[in-house]
């Protein structure tokens, strides 16, 4: 069973694809999409709708874990992100991907146990978890690994899975 | 050419492709794109960006024009309607359709003349224009005609267009 966990955004998208094999997190694929800020915004996601097929495609992922988006002040980012939101839905949807969306709250209980946890904490429980080197870069895609933990854990636990349905 | 003018929306989707021949215009496809509510979300977007590439398919559509969206009071509504916008830009965008964007003043000030218009006026001219027996149904396949016209209106005169490039 893979997970791809994604941290959703318009400019830098952060994704993990993680497998859970003896018991054990395995890194399969990570990283970023990034988009250039002088395109029109409808080419950037059209961009990150094509790699994420592409991503699809290569891996037998059957589950995406997304963040659930909170709106923040900058109302016109929030709208961008939103937006790119979409076409990832669309994208999983098209792959035949089931998407389930995790409070970061979540994530960090689920991660590190304790759901006051800073960044760096979430990071280095990731790191570990996953036997990496490094914390991976950007942090989008380290966000991206701890969504799909968060997922993995919550697996089999129905009442705490949220499915994304409105 | 034709223009296609779109409301944007997840459960209902308005839309109105008009030409501009002899100096008139000429209403040649509208409706809605309608989606059902049991739906899980990513199927309903899905569904609405199918029949957007039919629609690009079948009739030659150069331009989409967009009402701008406002964040409302409801969150999650205007979440969702911007998640399933990003839908729409992603449909123009594989189909080679630009996208160009309006307010709600901008449209009365093209269909009307008069920036205090209220809704019914805004119908009515539409239908007027676009010599239509009724004002077509739902309230969005009408607005999304209004939309196109003011694009209509637009063309030629950039400086009253906002390309759609954030």
């Amino acid at each position: 069973m893979m997970i791809m966990g994604i941290d959703p955004g318009y400019a830098t998208l952060g994704y993990g694809v993680i497998s859970l094999r003896d018991q054990k997190f395995h890194a399969e694929h990570y990283g970023a999409i990034i988009t250039k800020s002088g395109e029109i915004f409808s080419k950037r996601i059209s961009y990150i709708y094509d790699k994420l097929l592409e991503i699809f495609h290569l891996y037998p992922i059957e589950t995406v874990a997304l963040e659930r988006l909170y709106f923040q002040n900058n109302q016109k980012t929030a709208m961008c992100v939103a937006q790119a939101r979409g076409v990832i839905l669309l994208a999983a949807h098209k792959a035949n991907v089931s998407v389930y969306e995790y409070t970061p709250l979540q994530v960090k209980m689920a991660v590190t146990g304790y759901g006051q946890a800073p960044k760096l904490q979430i990071m280095e429980m990731t790191r570990r978890l996953l036997k990496l080197e490094k914390v991976p870069k950007p942090d989008d895609t380290a966000d991206a690994l701890a969504i799909a933990i968060c997922h993995a854990h919550s697996v089999g636990i129905i009442s705490r899975l949220k499915k994304f349905t409105t």
